[in-house]
């Protein structure tokens, strides 16, 4: 086709071949094919394919020569002129947003459509900006218990009973005295605001409507104080990780007993030492991140961007039992020790008169091949089953399932927590939690009705099958050191004995 | 746009809306823009899809009425009339075969092809409508039920004898006193309309001919004698699902026991409340669709479109061993419970007087990591081997090959069901599901053969090996509330007590 | 033929011998004959078969001096010279790409980079007709027997020794009196004729040069007389399947008792039936295919081309213990029972006086989920451990390695057998089955030495660890039918009183 | 920098930064520097780099318009013009064609972003030459053992305790008296040099800096005492394989028990005989490869190019423990036997009054389903425990991690030894190994502080739970040879009496 033969041709028509298989684009009012030329073109066809069926004179002029099309395009491919009384709105809107396989956050699926735990990790796992997924999603090394942590509570079975009556069923509960819809809290975790501008602020309205416990993290984005007035008819406890600088520490338990929505201290015990997260490490933090209740700032190191590990340089590594007076000292609030990781331990918090003790290996993110919060609860039961009457056991870790909260309870824990969950939810805001909050109740009643109970006051041993982990139960600890502070906790631990005579003395 | 302004539209610009999100057709000479319609068309969007771009005059006439599409699309739709000078024989080329994976209905593979249960069930993977295949397909939640009940039959070895006589070989039995060509009946399942028009009017034509026994799901898309009389000689037994509506049940007793052909009533015990059954859930279903005996009809809510939760409100979550007197009032028929999972519950059928039991965990359908049948049979032949003389013990549930049945028998089933493979081989009609019959028949002939038996008598706990599972048989349970349970029963359970006294008196 | 007598050849005549096995090219007009060239040329065969049928001059005269190929290639090769006047077009288009995915048989990698019996696997899924694969390849149902053949060999574990001098290694045993070079033999199995045209003659011929004792099938696509005339020097034993017409398994076990080179006859008895091999009914068989020795003829059914099926119409499901003294007049020679899958049945042969029993599965084909002989192995050093010195015991099943070689020999194997590995290398012919010997006695000879052995009498069960399957071993049979029948034969079964008075009466 | 001061810039000048991180190129005889433009560049970086440290004249012309670079790059990014008279053949060459899949050597991913074992190996198998690859990746067989190196140690939970202060931790200890930074060793491992060129030159540098003992290998690509003398202050010791001709081997016991930096001989035990290592034997071997110490060169033979085959012919099959004795005599070092895989090997080397045993399989390398070091660790502890109080106890294969460094010393091991890794990380020379031992330096405090221990003393059995394999360690062995020699070697045994009369008398 000569110019000289050249028609115009309408921008509609243009429009029409906007294909990697029919691609036409517009460059100073000529209409060219350059479907062909796709392939050849030394900066990828992807650039010229978001122009395709439009005027791509801007993009072109902006890198190439005027002539250069001309000069590399045989002349057939030149088309004809663009209509110019054909341009209309439609025509001219800028190319859409390139389509990477990450969707956009703001087309995430409606919330409807999420049907279970597993959806909004889905979700958050195509939707939250990387560094957020890598931070939420990373566990210790090679992922053992992370993965250990949910593939236990499958292991488990339930042992179904039949022909109860079961049309009403009940999920409330208490944990530490406080009314809870169910026996499941948020599970303190670091940093909502990274996946939601709300962050802490949501999960705490979300727990006010649903009726849930919020544990509130020393690294939350928001101040304590922020957070409680965002729900300030939830209960929550504070997760406490305690200072190398004690002053610090003990002004933030002193704002929470004069906070009378902080019902509870859950002190980290399994987080010593920061975890090795290698998906956190190899994406690079942003470091305008900050926590406020810990004063602490993310930054990027020559061991990489690892928020897990620069925000923890404060946590003081020589943390040891006796601390636990002095934290006693600050506090007339139940403490619990968050991040039992075996029956030993656990018989010392029961001999040091804790209030409680939750079974985690921080979710898998701190030591690699540490157990499941299953395993150590089932080491309970075999080494000392009358811990269950004298103090809360609460379990973390793998839950996602209403079926993996009554299996933990069947076995004796007074609630379970969930963290990433949670996290995955905060997507969607105060709203996505709470259809998480609701998921999951829905999951647990159908649990309960289907093994036969209407209460957890019913939820028993006996109606789950531990058979294929059982034997993976360690034997009973003989270790040296470990007998003689058992012992000596277990006659006169210098922590019980400062304890007694301490703050906390007339409430105990 | 009026008639009268109409101008000719070019056939290269009608070729132009091609797509799903933007297709014209032609009809007539005319127009039209049927992009909003294609989701709502009775015959589905792809048949109009076919013809998108093209003149569709043709294939709408071999079907429609001429002015439906005029009286069915609002007028603006109509775009304008084919400008005739512009076809060119481009234009004109048939549209090209569809290259979709999943491949049209009438495009099974010939039956003699399929050769085992597990090509039904790929078959109609690819040719059944997506809403059916996920209602017949799904489990609850992570599906680790479903999954282990078919593992659980492979992890179980045989253990065949040689150098016996094999020439003859004999699979009959009896179910409660009825023949049957084998120890295989149909499970009740739902709604078997969804994959063929025939229903279980086919199966039931199928069980006449080959002579197997039919379990009438309460869900049936066919009344129940609609049903027995399609297979006037064979046997069946109906499955009910106690209504809130004790008079309903009632009367679909009644019904049953005025049937001659109804020989039993199967007692649904496992579904108490609905499983989540999330692939269900995820499609939408047609709420066209009900089933006649329990007066349900298919709707969509807020949480999803599952036929197997919405169909199921009418069961009465309150069902307890008490209202077995109820049931026995109303029929003479022998009464079996579908669902027990428990040696504890069997203990308690036992001493309740039950004619029989069906260890069923509803297809990994109701609450996942709920046991495979073949595990609680393994517990009853340590938990109380004498029920095995006191009344019939089924399994279903993961059986899928001839040695699955033969395990089970081996292992003291009577018999055992199979529910999903016939609702895949009803895919094929009446001839689907005889040829599924013929297929396991064959198998289990061969299997029996191959360990050195020629009768179900010979049929031992010693041809197999169970090694790999026994350690996940679980110990006996001592929950508080069982015990006293089964020690009420043994005495002088109320349901015992009202029995002897009631309608089935002179039966016991 | 003399160039004076060369005719014209038509190219169209030229470019009917195209294939490897009849291979013409053109160079400078003469037209020659490479066929048996091919294999011989150090370039490889790929590049001449490129032009056959064609005019090989250009490629040719760019690398080759103008009288090599006149040089290297016989005078009766010299087919004729190309008739000019026949050229046309399509015989000048150039040659195909090489595009298929399938490696024609003649392209098969050479020998020497074979380097285990999984590459000769491999090689014979690439190169195999398809039915040839499917019927040696393919095993009963679900494949499960099959796998596990080889993955409990996988699961023991050795305990090597270590500063043992094992310079001098020697692998020699004897089977039945026989020597044989290392404590493997040819697994009997069917039609070798499919993978190469020498069949079972090339196996004789290996077996021959390699010292290694070949089971002649029943189903052998060459006559006995025949495979034992190919290997003279060889031992041999036969593998029958008794027929329901005895009269032809008598002759063949007098034709038997006739051949010096036949030293045992292996009766089948874990066929009683035909395995249901799906992958080889799912594929066509040829029905041209015959074995002489059972007048067996192949054909396809309205249940599939099963061969291992259609085949083995003949072979009597009626066959018992009793028929062994049948069997025992027919022939002097020891009596060997194939297809022993438990302790209970080793015993019987124990006390039945036979000469030894191979425990095989049938290589996974005949029942699915029937044991792998390594754990029938461990089962009789638990059940019966006095057998090893009463009788030969041989296993089959899953044998890729010299480690499973020496594992099934430390356990207390006589000799292990390979029969599909044996099949794969056919497709070589001699060379290949005799590279697979050298393969396996080095293998043999590399473990002996790595686990500090040199003989195989020091091969011991002390050097294997048999803890991951160890659990698997049944618990010790109770049927009482199993019972009545052991006791029988312990005090005066019917065989061992028949057999005592019998033909064979000399020889106990 | 203004272009008024622009001074001519060589061409080598401008060819030394040709990299991603350091990147100039020539246009229009300027120098720019575009490292920071890579990454903006619309047509993506590579096409950039092909010039990196070029003229790209001619490419950026043929697309670009003349003033493009200089708008869009700041001024600073012109570096000056190409001094003319500098222009060589060599700068001129064009660059090399992108083909190979392989990233080029030079295209590594920087040191800092490897941050575990794991990625050592993973930039290796991307990188280093196919061979080199073959030859350091490949194991014995089917891989069994190899990967149940790894695997073993990721089945071993840990029981990590808490509220202990781990503030300070220390991981230092001693290899036979000889200090190191942690209980690590260089696993003697061949010929460093295949990867780089400094080879073992290179580890033994970075064992210096960083206070890690280099295994020597008898196969080493460097002679020992250039090993010794790159890194002067650091301990070594040496692997021998002892030599058919003693007279060799003794020479090199000579050499080294006359230089001072070798602290120990370990001999070794687990390669009578050479492995079949498959993917080593099917990569063509550079047959001008040669280890000076053995005076070994590699070759390609009929079976293959397997290094670790081809390189072994020298070492003695023969060799017993009487050949201990001989050993002894020649130097006054410690004697370690390395490839220990039984306890009663074990109990004989302890009896036999040897320094040390290293529990090894040769990293899966010679005998697949050996058993892994961590089994036979576990062994020793049920069979023989005492043993940890007379000698020092190694275990090498399958560390990756320092939580595997931490298990193994829990139960009971001085140290371990990495080999693979090691050869993976010389990849980048000292500088890689140095990077790899911080690695794993971190991670084995890391793991040490999250268990709750302060010091290698505390690391003690009870703080790991290995029931995932106890059922695995074998029965005590009742061979009747090993029990011969065991009782021989308990009261008189040839080599305790040599020994205590030979040239190590004093010692002893």
């Amino acid at each position: 086709m000569s110019k000289a033969n050249m028609q115009p041709i309408a921008s509609r028509e243009v429009g029409a071949h906007k294909s990697a298989n029919d691609c036409w684009i517009v460059v100073d009012n000529q209409v060219w094919d350059v479907t062909d030329f796709l392939s050849e073109h030394p900066g990828g066809p992807s650039i010229i394919l978001k122009y395709a069926g439009r005027d791509a004179t801007k993009p072109y002029s902006d890198i190439h020569p005027p002539d250069l099309i001309k000069n590399n395009l045989p002349e057939d491919k030149l088309k004809g002129t663009l209509d110019q009384n054909t341009i209309d709105d439609e025509w001219l809107k800028p190319p859409p947003e390139e389509t990477t396989k990450r969707t956009p956050a703001n087309e995430k699926p409606p919330l409807s459509t999420l049907i279970n735990a597993h959806d909004f990790e889905v979700v958050a796992s195509q939707t939250a900006p990387p560094k957020t997924w890598a931070f939420y999603s990373s566990a210790s090394n090679d992922l053992i218990t992370r993965d250990a942590n949910k593939s236990f509570f499958d292991r488990t079975w339930f042992r179904p009973r039949i022909l109860r009556n079961v049309k009403d069923v009940n999920t409330k509960t208490k944990i530490l005295g406080c009314d809870t819809t169910m026996p499941l809290f948020v599970s303190p975790a670091a940093m909502v605001k990274l996946i939601h501008p709300d962050g802490e602020l949501a999960v705490a309205r979300a727990c006010q409507t649903k009726g849930i416990m919020q544990g509130i993290s020393n690294s939350a984005t928001y101040p304590m104080k922020d957070i409680t007035a965002a729900g300030p008819q939830a209960n929550y406890f504070f997760q406490l990780y305690v200072n190398k600088d004690r002053a610090k520490s003990a002004a933030l338990l002193q704002e929470c007993s004069a906070n009378p929505r902080i019902r509870a201290i859950f002190i980290t015990v399994d987080a010593a030492w920061p975890g090795k997260r290698e998906a956190d490490e190899r994406v690079r933090a942003d470091e305008s991140l900050s926590v406020p209740m810990s004063s602490q700032r993310a930054q990027n190191d020559s061991r990489g961007g690892g928020l897990g590990r620069v925000m923890s340089g404060f946590i003081d590594p020589a943390l040891t039992w006796e601390d636990l007076v002095w934290a006693r000292k600050h506090t007339h609030l139940p403490l619990v020790l968050k991040g039992v990781m075996s029956a030993d331990d656990a018989i010392l918090a029961m001999e040091a008169g804790l209030d409680g003790i939750l079974l985690s290996n921080h979710g898998g993110r701190n030591l690699d091949t540490s157990p499941p919060a299953l395993l150590t609860l089932l080491e309970l039961h075999k080494r000392c089953p009358e811990i269950f009457e004298k103090m809360e056991v609460y379990v973390d870790g793998g839950i996602r399932r209403g079926t993996d909260i009554l299996k933990a309870v069947c076995l004796g824990a007074t609630a379970v927590g969930m963290g990433r969950s949670v996290l995955f939810a905060a997507n969607y805001g105060q709203e996505g939690v709470e259809h998480l909050f609701d998921i999951m109740k829905d999951e647990l009643e159908g649990a309960m009705r289907l093994v036969g109970i209407t209460s957890l006051d019913e939820a028993r041993p006996e109606l789950v099958n531990t058979a294929d982990i059982d034997h993976l139960i360690p034997e009973s600890a003989s270790h040296p050191y470990a007998r003689a502070v058992a012992r000596g906790r277990g006659r006169s631990s210098p922590a019980s004995k400062l304890w007694n005579g301490g703050a906390a003395k007339a409430r105990l």
